[in-house]
């Protein structure tokens, strides 16, 4: 059990782990047991899973192939308990990884004029496999608020900086270019405003005058990767609460 | 020797550093042969230092005394080479600190009215002392373009965020408010341009959800402490190179 | 609150902590209660402690200042939650800076000879303070069980390596000569076995081969300086809890 | 251009690296001059390396797949210039991933009594594919002196603790019981002496009593793989140079 209480806004946050041995149907029952007796008289928001559920992630991708590689190993090693059924992509350069892995890939190219219709399509393939939560694993579209508002608090994003600096485009060039020594990656959910979500996860790692642009893109990569998987991890295993636009994070 | 090569800016960099067995006159005597022969033709920026001349340190605090501790204990086990000829501060609070290391300590008040006056008496200490480099141990005033201009890249502040997340005033409070799991500090040279010098150090310590603003200042106060000193002992040992904003920083 | 399960050794941890408006009396009606009918009946060992009693810390030093300086530092800026009565040392050298901070300083000589003699001493100072801890902040003296058994896990050591690698004397120099790229330091309850209690905190910082021994020692004094203040401030928070030579760490 | 004084043991180290525009005899005429009329002359080690020549090198494996994985994709993303020629593993199960990404891959399995048999192979694998040097992916095997000898300095392993700290089999599981904070990966050139060879590179990640054996191993895979990779790209890059059983590792 761990708890959590923000004295400034409030508001209380357990998280409890519990082994069980009862069947399906009790399950039902207590959970309605609890809802009517206990959650709602206090006003809890709550939920209950169960280990023997498997959660259904989508992989948004692009051209970068690191964070894709990450994630598929991991899930090959056994490391993520969760289902992949699906890769998206606005490109066919990573068709090849999803076919070494076995996992269906869907090439949805967008430009300004099929946006809309691309968004259709994957909201349709989202929906018809009934995926809980989005990885954007370096996709580099934004994604729109049609997708968004369908996945509150349900779509995770890598962003290669530190949060908040070096939000938007290019930020290995930007940090590049203000000469700072340690650069970073961000993993958080994706809300309306870029780069401004929850953030789940962060890591840095340091740089000197003697890296170029490709050496910080090239550590970055192993940063992004790392911060990536930690912060599925984080999500898979329910460990993250989101509220005022942060996440408390239990251990 | 180190070197280092900014193929972009088209600049090259290179630190020496010997032992010699020579006198006074034949240290002239070689600058003048250097300066002449070698320098100028090809047009080269250079200094040359000799380990014999103790720098000479001025400290601007404030009411924070932990950077101003931490400098202090250091400089007496003998850590820094360097001498500390007085400690300026606009507060009374940390005059008993001085007291105790036994530095003179210089109280100049700042407000609206006597700025003018404040920042001519503060150069007239920098003077009259023959300060190299100006430390600002959490000095919690803006310095003005007049002392900037007449100690260009010799004026090293702390500031306590990981640049240029978070610059400015209250950094602890924004990174608390943006539910970052990572805080900074960085150490860099003051220019014109508020928080914006060219950076010497950073480094960063994690935060979690279980952490308030004090927990922030507190985690804060060490990577503060550390950061500065090692910005101002890579400053006394020459091993700082200054262009475009950025930092070559030997090792 | 806080919990942790040992499914290993079967144990359950507990750390409850709470914002209570009573007086003494009710206090200690209310330890009564919980022992007679919560804590015995179910062989809990526990304790309960109140903000108000400040915790009574001894300090043993010897030569090296930067930890004493900085543990001093930090109760002055209000850092530590602590009364410390008394500094002890086999040396003189470090009496001015417990003057300096105008806290009693006690120069007790260890030789072979006297060994019996001091530790009387030493055991009688802490009786008469009432202490309720002790800190070796580099004291460069083993403890014997006769003190250790006066205070189980209530003496904190800093070992200036990371444990267990280079236990014992020199570790600097040991790493020096293994050609480890990274040197630690750990903060640990003293037992009867050198270096080898339970482990409250570590951490690192890069090294390189252009580190001599001297970088070694001096990097080494950050690191030591901050462990052992993080592990006196879990200690006097009571964050710990000690048990098959291990330590729980609550967050 | 980099270089580096040990002054204790008397050696001057350089590496330096250029941009030449010549054929190849110039190469060699560059070669034999520098040789006779400078190397030979004040008794140096040298040696002069064209990036036109892409080393060769040979992956040992057993089970574990994440090093493998990760060099590999690091391999096919082009992160790392080198020939990978085939895979040897003493188990078959890492078979399908050679498969996947088109290298040859030899079953070669070691019992007792095939050993010697087993390294001659492996030893006419190495020959008759001109491998410049062996990468030990998580080879649960000891490598014999026998190939040790032919490759100096130019087999890397990586081990799965912070050495000189828990070296030897199943460190995790003694990092757990002696209830450290912090866990390490190491990369370093095989020697005879198990686990302490020549240290190319160390990090280290956090731990705390909420971790189980197993958590450290899932931490500790991200770890290795990080590690080794650096390893090898400094080797790769010709950025690592041993002497008295350490190295020095250019920036």
């Amino acid at each position: 059990m761990d708890q959590h209480v923000d004295k400034q806004a409030d508001v209380f946050f357990m998280r409890l782990e519990s082994e069980f041995s009862v069947g399906e149907i009790a399950m039902i029952e207590f959970k309605n047991e609890f809802e009517n007796s206990v959650a709602e008289p206090y006003g809890m928001n709550w939920s209950l899973h169960t280990d023997d559920i498997v959660p259904r992630m989508a992989l948004f991708v692009s051209k970068y192939n690191h964070c894709l590689y990450d994630l598929l190993s991991r899930h090959d090693s056994g490391e993520l308990n969760v289902d992949i059924p699906f890769i998206v992509s606005n490109h066919r350069d990573l068709q090849s990884i999803a076919e070494q892995f076995s996992i269906p890939f869907y090439h949805i190219p967008i430009t300004k004029e099929t946006r809309a219709e691309a968004e259709t399509r994957q909201l349709q393939l989202l929906e018809e496999n009934r995926i809980d939560f989005v990885v954007l694993a370096r996709y580099m579209q934004i994604v729109s608020s049609r997708i968004i508002d369908e996945y509150p608090n349900k779509i995770i994003n890598i962003h290669h900086s530190f949060l908040p600096a070096f939000a938007g485009a290019k930020p290995y060039h930007a940090a590049f270019n203000r000469g700072v020594k340690i650069i970073g990656a961000t993993c958080h959910y994706v809300t309306a405003a870029l780069d401004a979500g929850p953030i789940i996860e962060q890591d840095v790692t340091t740089v000197s005058h003697t890296h170029t642009i490709k050496d910080f893109i090239a550590k970055g990569r192993d940063l992004e990767k790392i911060v990536l998987a930690r912060g599925v991890q984080l999500h898979l295993r329910r460990k993250t609460m989101v509220y005022n636009n942060k996440t408390v994070i239990f251990s």
